[in-house]
């Protein structure tokens, strides 16, 4: 890569890319290989890998149902010590680098310990280390409420803090390391003629993202689209900077737009039914307020329509939780007089992905055909601009995913 | 113990206190007990023993000579993982309980990373905290200094910690828990005669603890002697409250002044003596300042009166330092035209230590008759208003450790 104004690139390291001494080094000298060629660097970090796991466990072994602020304060911990150490791995390189913590950073967050959300980042501190030639390492996943309580993010929080970082300081790409190289058309481990794509949409990952291709967290993605905000996903475990990556940008910098720009799917989903309800203004919330109340997640709903005054529902819930959901789904079907409660929980979910989708028709009906081709029946549809998702019994997923990677060509180059 | 009126208690508690979840919710019980007194508790708590040992083996592994601050930014995480998991463990008890950090507690300190001082406390927002009735509980060892940076205080710290905020919110005692229930006349496990005191004054203390008695950090002690905060030093594995302690306190408040409290004792130092060097103002900086500047530092010095025209000096440093200092004292020989420069590292020194001696003659001369009756031989001799300190042949240690226990009656109740 030869680059010719200098650019202020925030990249984020997650757990095993600071798994060890030996990890943090290797992350400190690319560092300093940006910063050779005039690059503006901030590093936010997870904790090492496994460090979280121990501390969740001491927190379990005292009080698993203690208040959350509490476990934010050890939750927190593990990533200050990775940016500790790593400042100390960059000053061994000669390169000037400074840590923050959530705190010092002035990441503002709400008081939803445990699964805070980012209100506002006063960047004007980080600016001024980084315009006086400082290496900023800033600990991921945490922030701090108004009160000065420390809080945490949840789940993906690390790519959520460096996308926000990024958007705070205007930088030019947020670059997301991680054990793989970037997204591919599928998951190569199921299809091995699954191609890397080198450049796609937010909007795609998006949707990528929320069928079940785990590169990026789906909170980073939104995140990102909402401030268009590049995103470029790469190998920590690349040696030097020619390897493969993924750059996720505006629509706008896609050159080529594709019809299908992938096949996703996901395993750990159940389907319920109720069948023969009234079919009447507030039914819908009568079913799946409950669910929602339960704290259980829906993610496809389907409705058909309506005959003899009568309706039928079907929705998808992690599987997790397909026992809990079917239970309640059961009292209410007894309230509302429903002919049949059912579920399923040996379904998969396949979508097909892609910006073109918005300006040609007919996408969906290939993929119906090659499903029906493959003989597999398909349990439900929902669709999306850029988006095509099915549920099929999950004994057939992988003979789905083959065959409509196929169809659409995703193995050509 | 039955007490009437509700008092402030700042208890600390050491690494090994907090080494395990089984002995945090041992904490977290002996805090109940207080409280169910109707006691006010703040507590102030050591990383889990290894911890921090764990975290220094990591700073060495990637830059032993990096940045204090960013080593202050690792080392501080160990005092944040126990604050928050006591909290936990006494909510689990129902009590409600919140933590801080050192920059949560407004613990501001100068910016000497890895040895601050404390330079003030606001302890307005702890002070609110208990009086809704939680117990607070603080990572000991860390504080902020101005500019919001993470600093450590260093060796004792944690002591140090207890200390300032009992006197920065007016707290009736100070209790250090360790692993031993107080402080003796000698160490009992080379005098087996040794006793328990159940009161001594904070100066004898000072005195004890500079002289090698382990139980509490010199800093603390003139700490707490500065502002006259009474210190009760109480063992951990005690279960209930009737085990012994010891209070050190205002010396008004003790009732019986003593001529010896105890005898003290150290092994870590060694001698170095320079002869025959011109006996003109300056010399002794001339020769201690090249000391001091290799940041060694020195415990006791004698001055010789001099003789023709020149004069002697003897000093003690810490024996991991002998090496050093021997180099430089011999080049400064040879600037000087010194005579001869000489040493031993095989010393050792041993105290004894009253307040009575103020106002009693003849101590200093029973110790020496009781050293020469064992025919031990007196290299170097110091005293204070309350100690009188002597250097002799580290064999002859533990000999004249229980001669002077048995001369002062120290073995009798």
């Amino acid at each position: 890569m030869t680059r010719n104004k200098p650019r202020l690139i925030v990249q984020k390291y997650g757990g095993t890319s600071v798994g060890s001494p030996e990890r943090i080094r290797e992350v400190a000298k690319r560092v300093a290989r940006y910063r050779d060629r005039g690059d503006s660097v901030v590093v936010v970090l997870s904790a090492m890998s496994g460090e979280t796991n121990k501390l969740v466990a001491l927190i379990n072994e005292l009080n698993p149902n203690g208040s959350s602020r509490e476990k934010d304060v050890v939750l927190s911990t593990g990533e200050q010590v990775t940016i500790g150490l790593l400042s100390l791995a960059l000053e061994a390189l000669d390169y000037p680098a400074k840590s923050y913590t959530g705190t010092q950073a002035r990441l503002i967050t709400d008081s939803a310990f445990c699964k805070a959300r980012i209100s506002k980042i006063d960047g004007s501190k980080i600016q001024a280390d980084l315009d006086a030639g400082k290496v900023v390492v800033v600990a991921g996943f945490q922030g701090v409420d108004s009160e000065g309580n420390i809080t945490t993010l949840g789940r993906g929080g690390s790519d959520t803090t460096a996308v926000a970082l990024a958007v705070a300081l205007e930088a030019d790409e947020c670059q997301i390391y991680t054990d793989v190289d970037g997204v591919y058309t599928t998951d190569p481990r199921m299809v091995p003629e699954a191609r890397h794509i080198p450049k796609l949409a937010l909007e795609e990952m998006l949707e990528m993202a929320s069928q079940g291709s785990k590169v990026l967290q789906i909170r980073a993605v939104e995140f990102a689209h909402k401030y268009n905000m590049p995103i470029r996903v790469l190998s920590s475990f690349d040696d030097g900077d020619d390897g493969k990556s993924t750059l996720v940008t505006r629509e706008e910098d896609i050159m080529e737009e594709v019809l299908v720009r992938g096949v996703a799917f996901n395993k750990d989903e159940a389907q319920l039914t109720i069948t023969g309800v009234p079919d009447q203004p507030g039914v819908a919330f009568k079913i799946l307020g409950c669910i929602s109340e339960a704290n259980i997640e829906i993610d496809m709903i389907v409705q058909n329509i309506g005959k003899d005054g009568t309706t039928d529902f079907t929705f998808t819930v992690h599987r997790n939780e397909y026992e809990q959901a079917m239970n309640i789904l059961k009292a209410t079907g007894e309230k509302l007089g429903a002919k049949n409660v059912s579920g399923d929980d040996k379904i998969a979910k396949v979508s097909i992905i892609g910006g073109g989708m918005r300006s040609h028709a007919g996408v969906a009906t290939d993929m119906f055909k090659a499903l029906a081709d493959e003989n597999i029946n398909i349990h439900m549809i929902s669709t999306s601009e850029i988006k095509v998702s099915v549920v099929v019994d999950e004994k057939y997923l992988e003979l789905a995913v083959r065959s409509l990677h196929e169809t659409f060509d995703l193995d050509k180059a």
